[in-house]
Parts: C-alpha cells; structure tokens; sequence
C-alpha cells in the first residue's frame, strides 16, 4: 500500500477539518501501525504466509502514554448519535464499545456502542481489508473500547437492533485502544433486556440483582441506567433553572449539625472530634434563617439523612432534596400557585428537552 | 377624604395592571386602614383633638391570616432595584425593611431596604399628610417591614446613602407588615460599615465576629453577606451550565459511604444502625465509576466532609466540592484544556452577570 492512499484516507477521515495536523496524525499513526500490526498479525502471517493486503490498518494500541509528540490527539471523532443519512459516504472516525460481534464467513458485523447509542459496523473482505483483518475484528472481546475509522453507508432496510437505524459503517481501520476481558460478570445485551414476566417465546436470560450490584459499572451502562442518570440530571437542572428565573437564590445548608433539624424523621449521629454531632435530616431551619435574612427567595438541592431503618425498595437512609422557601406578600396561595408552577414547567421541560431518554 | 381620591390614588399605585381587582383591594384597604388608624392614632387624636388628614393612609396590618377574600394580594409591588428616572411621577407600592429613619421637623426621612438595595423615602407634613403620619413614620422600629405607597420622584443631588442614588420617594400611605423590636443585639449599618484600621476620622463602631454568628440572621442582612450568597449560587451555576455545555452529566454521589474513599484526609464515623459507616471526603470512586460505566464527561457539586481538627480559618470540616471527572482520547491535556477552559468562562460569566454583586 502507497503512502499516498494512507494519506488520502485519514484526510478524508477527518471530514477536511485540520487537514496538516492530520497528515502529520496520519504518517505517526502509519509508522506505529505498522509496528503493531506486525506483532498482531505476526502469528497469522506466519501460519498462511499470505501477503496481508492490510497491515496497517488495524491492531491494538500500546498505552497511551500522553507524549507531548501524540500527534493523533488532533483528530476529530464523531459522535455515534451524529451519524446519519445527511453525512452519507464521509469517512468517520469513532471511538466506542464492542457491544457485540458476529463474523460469518467473509464478514464481520459488529455493534459498536457509545453511552445509549449503538451503530452498525461491516468488515468484509475485499482488496483493501484481508483475511486476516476479519479474523482480527471478529476476535475482539465484547466490550473493548476500539477506534474505526470507516464510510458512512445508508442501509437498504432499517436495521432494528441499533439505534442508528438508517446507517451503518464500511469499516476500513479498526483499532483497539482499551481490551477487556473476554469473560465479564455480566453481559449488557443481558442486563438491558426488558423483563417479561409472560413473555413464553422470548428469551428468558435474566441478570439478578446482587450480579447488577456486584458489577455496577457494567450494570451503569444499559440504556435504561444510563437514561436515568441523564434524566436525574434534567430534574435538577430544570428545577434549578426555572427557580432561578423567578427570582430564587440557590444556598447551600449545613450537613453535620449540632441538634436534630425536624421532628419525626430518626437522625444519624456523627463522632464530631470529643463530642456528637448529627447528620441533617433537612434543610428547613436554614432555608428559613435565610428568609429572615431576607434573602425573598431560596431553594437548595443537596444530600439530605433519615436515619429510618427499613428495607423496603421505599426508604432510603440518604437522597437528594429539592427544596425551596419563599416569602409570601399576603397570601401562602402565593407559594402554592409557584409550586405549582414549578413542577408545570419541570414537565414540560423534561418532554421537550429529554425526549431520547424517556424514549 | 373622599372615596373618589382614594380610589384614583390606588388606581395609580398598581401602573395600570389590574385595575378591578385592585379598587375592590383599595376599598378592603380603606375599611381596615379606618379600623387601625383609630387605634394606632387614637391616643395623638385625644391629646390635641385635631382633625387627622391622613386617617386611613397610616397604621399598622392586623396578623396576615391567608383569608380567601384577602384582595390586597392581588397587588403589584415594584422592587427597589426597579425604581430609576424612567418611572418618575409613578405611584408605586413597595414593601421592605425600615433601614434608617431621621425626624426633622415637619419631615420624616427614612430608608427603605430590599436586600442589597435601599431608597430614600420621605413623608413632609402638608395637605393630605397629618402631624401624626409623620410622627407614626418617625417612631417605626428599625428593621420593621413597612408596605409604603409614594410617587417616585427625580432628586436634585444624588443621595450617597442609597443604592438608588436618582430618585427618592414621596410617601402617600405608609403601613407597617411586621413590628420587629426596638432593641436589636445588632444594627446592619454597623455590621455594613467598612473595617478601617487607620480611620481616624471615621466612626470606630464595629461588631464582634461573636455578635455576628450569634445572630447569623440579622448579620446576613449587610449587603456584604448578601452578595457573597449570590455569588456563590452564581459560581455553581456558572460551573453547572458550562460543564452542561460541553456534554458533561451531572451525578450525585453517596455521603455515607462504608470505607475511606481517599487517602490522606481524615474521615467522620457515623454511627449506622447496628455498624459504623464513613461520610465520604471525595466523590473520587464514584466520579471514576460514572466515566468506566461510559458516562464520559461526569461532574458533581456536593457536601464534602473533613475531618481535620484545625482552628484556622483555612480549614473546614465541611465544605461544598465541585467536582469534575472525563475521559480523554488520546492526552491527558484534553483534561487540562477544559478546566482551563471553564475557569475563564465562569469568571466571563462572573464579570458580566455578577456586576452589582461585585460591586
């Protein structure tokens, strides 16, 4: 393979954006590649001795060692949700997760992942990708983080299983930055199944609870946690916005205090140095000192204790409260008609701004 | 004084808005201000047996009780910080604090607080104010919150005491909200004055730091303190938005946690049920957890606990941490980069949306 092809390729990869630090990106990448590729495939050269037509163009990345000479850091990745028919036949550079990998005779499909996002990928023999570079891909373990470099292609018919449903890539570099292992606790095509109690022709691979816990990193990264997360972010956000544009100041209350904050709730007691001091079981008398201090308008959004020793799913010994106090003129319909407001334009909010993750 | 007047003055008050609603609030108002100007002036009216011009546009609220038929909470109250030049010659209505009040004579000068904002008032004895307005005025409390209604009025010599250094104004109707005591532990002009060593001339009145947190709430009140508040709120949400910008989440990690989360620092025992936990001195774990479980770009703004038995004034126990955590791509500069980056547009943000807070 020329010199000049590498180059128009990574050129093309970028989209046309920086195209000097990419050729610099490219010959560094090249020279590294070739390094790599030689250990990587060493093995499958010696076997068949066939000329690898690829070498060069996949194999796994030592560590990433932050040189200030990486010139690879100037290149672009796009974002798996960018994809889509509008960027037709550009050639991308992503970085994701092997989510799952199917080789099948001359070709390998493979799901690559990022965040809740999924894309399709294809390696499939051809003068510029060989034999072994498809043995290579369809090795990879589930999960390992890998670059492709690769054509943006439209589908003829939607592809279900990802959520890029009108595009896949024509893979033409496959890279592995971060290898897992190829046993994991728990698989995330497992954990992200919807259980069905009912459902008698569906599989019935379920992941318990204590192997989610156990492995919570993994578990984190289902779609539905991930949604969660992003959704638990929208609520505080929106509440925070939508208060501050009337008028609110956030504060910030204290945590460990000297005396219990509020009747009724159990509170956690904290070794303070030679004496005791208590975990707040709410924010009120702070919200309220602030009111006397004039503030008008407060709210808070923070860690709040209840030391309440139960095990249902309902009580927690630890959340995070909204909270907000507010003088009135005359009348508490006054604080009754912001709330609800509040809670108005919260939901709207949440519709219009977060419509991917409530799916 | 005929109900005609009355009405017009009202009418007036509210700029227009909702001018139904508000006759029908004036003449509740005048029914209760007739009721309480006899009992608040009753004792001025036997001593000279003069004819009070101003019955009814004087005295004191009875308690707040939140009635359904309340129609003065339809009201529309103008905040200090809105009164400039522009609304010269309109009535407004304003509820606040009684800063300062000074009898002259025939005149009465008081200032009005809203939080870090104040307004020269003034009520002078003539056709339609009585001597026992202005001696009703002249005897309210300091840091009594006063409802007043007064045309805005341009000055001829801007006022250094007030934050509204254009216009002042002229009382119509002054009403006292809440009565605060006469004797207060401490005074907010004292606790505003500037602490100058080398002020020979000055007034050499300070208030012990004890004083202050002994009465945290009156002390609040200097604008120091008020702005220090919403620069705090403003440098969270700053850091919130920007971070929000660039494709952070935000998460909220757990405070009690079941071993030290980092070396070095020292941890607070709490006492959990039947065992013992920690309160978490970091977010670190769970920050890192987020980026393995492909969050990417993660931060949190939360309580962080120290337990450091320190005096000075560097060393909290308890303190609020924002936190950021991301992966990078290829250098560890990436991470740099954007810290710097958010450092300079938080201080843009503070510079352009913080002015008067700043000051």
């Amino acid at each position: 393979m020329g010199e000049e092809d590498k180059l128009e390729d990574t050129e093309a990869a970028v989209d046309g954006k920086s195209k000097k630090a990419l050729k610099k990106a490219a010959k560094d990448a090249e020279k590294a590649a070739k390094k790599e590729a030689k250990k990587s495939t060493g093995q499958a050269e010696g076997d068949k001795e066939e000329v690898d037509v690829s070498a060069g163009k996949y194999g796994t990345f030592g560590l990433l060692q932050s040189k200030a000479d990486d010139k690879n850091r100037n290149a672009i990745f796009t974002h798996i949700k960018d994809l889509c028919p509008n960027i037709k036949d550009q050639i991308v550079l992503v970085r994701g997760r092997m989510h799952t990998s199917r080789a099948k005779g001359k070709q390998c499909f493979m799901v690559l992942r990022q965040q809740q996002f999924t894309v399709q990928c294809l390696v499939n023999v051809s003068d510029t990708i060989s034999k072994q570079m498809v043995k290579f891909a369809s090795t990879i373990n589930k999960e390992t983080i890998i670059d492709v470099i690769g054509k943006v292609s439209s589908v003829p018919k939607e592809i279900e299983a990802c959520s890029q449903k009108l595009v896949e890539i024509h893979i033409q570099e496959i890279w592995v930055v971060s290898e897992s292992k190829s046993q994991l606790p728990l698989l995330i095509e497992d954990a992200a199944r919807p259980v069905k109690d009912d459902d008698q022709e569906g599989l019935n691979i379920k992941v318990n609870q204590d192997t989610r816990l156990d492995n919570r990193i993994l578990d984190l990264r289902t779609p539905a946690n991930q949604a969660i997360f992003r959704l638990e972010a929208g609520v505080c956000r929106l509440f925070r916005d939508i208060l501050t544009n009337k008028g609110f100041v956030e504060i910030h209350t204290p945590k460990i205090i000297s005396a219990a904050s509020e009747g009724g709730a159990n509170v956690f007691t904290v070794s303070y140095f030679k004496s005791s001091a208590y975990l707040a079981q709410s924010p009120q008398l702070y919200k309220q000192m602030a009111i006397a201090a004039d503030f008008d308008k407060v709210f808070t959004v923070g860690a709040v204790f209840r030391a309440e020793d139960s095990n249902t799913h309902r009580h927690l010994t630890e959340f995070v409260g909204l909270d907000l106090e507010m003088a009135f003129k005359y009348h508490y319909h006054e604080v009754l008609d912001t709330i609800g407001n509040t809670f108005t334009e919260m939901f709207i909010g949440l519709r219009d701004k977060y419509k991917t993750e409530i799916e």
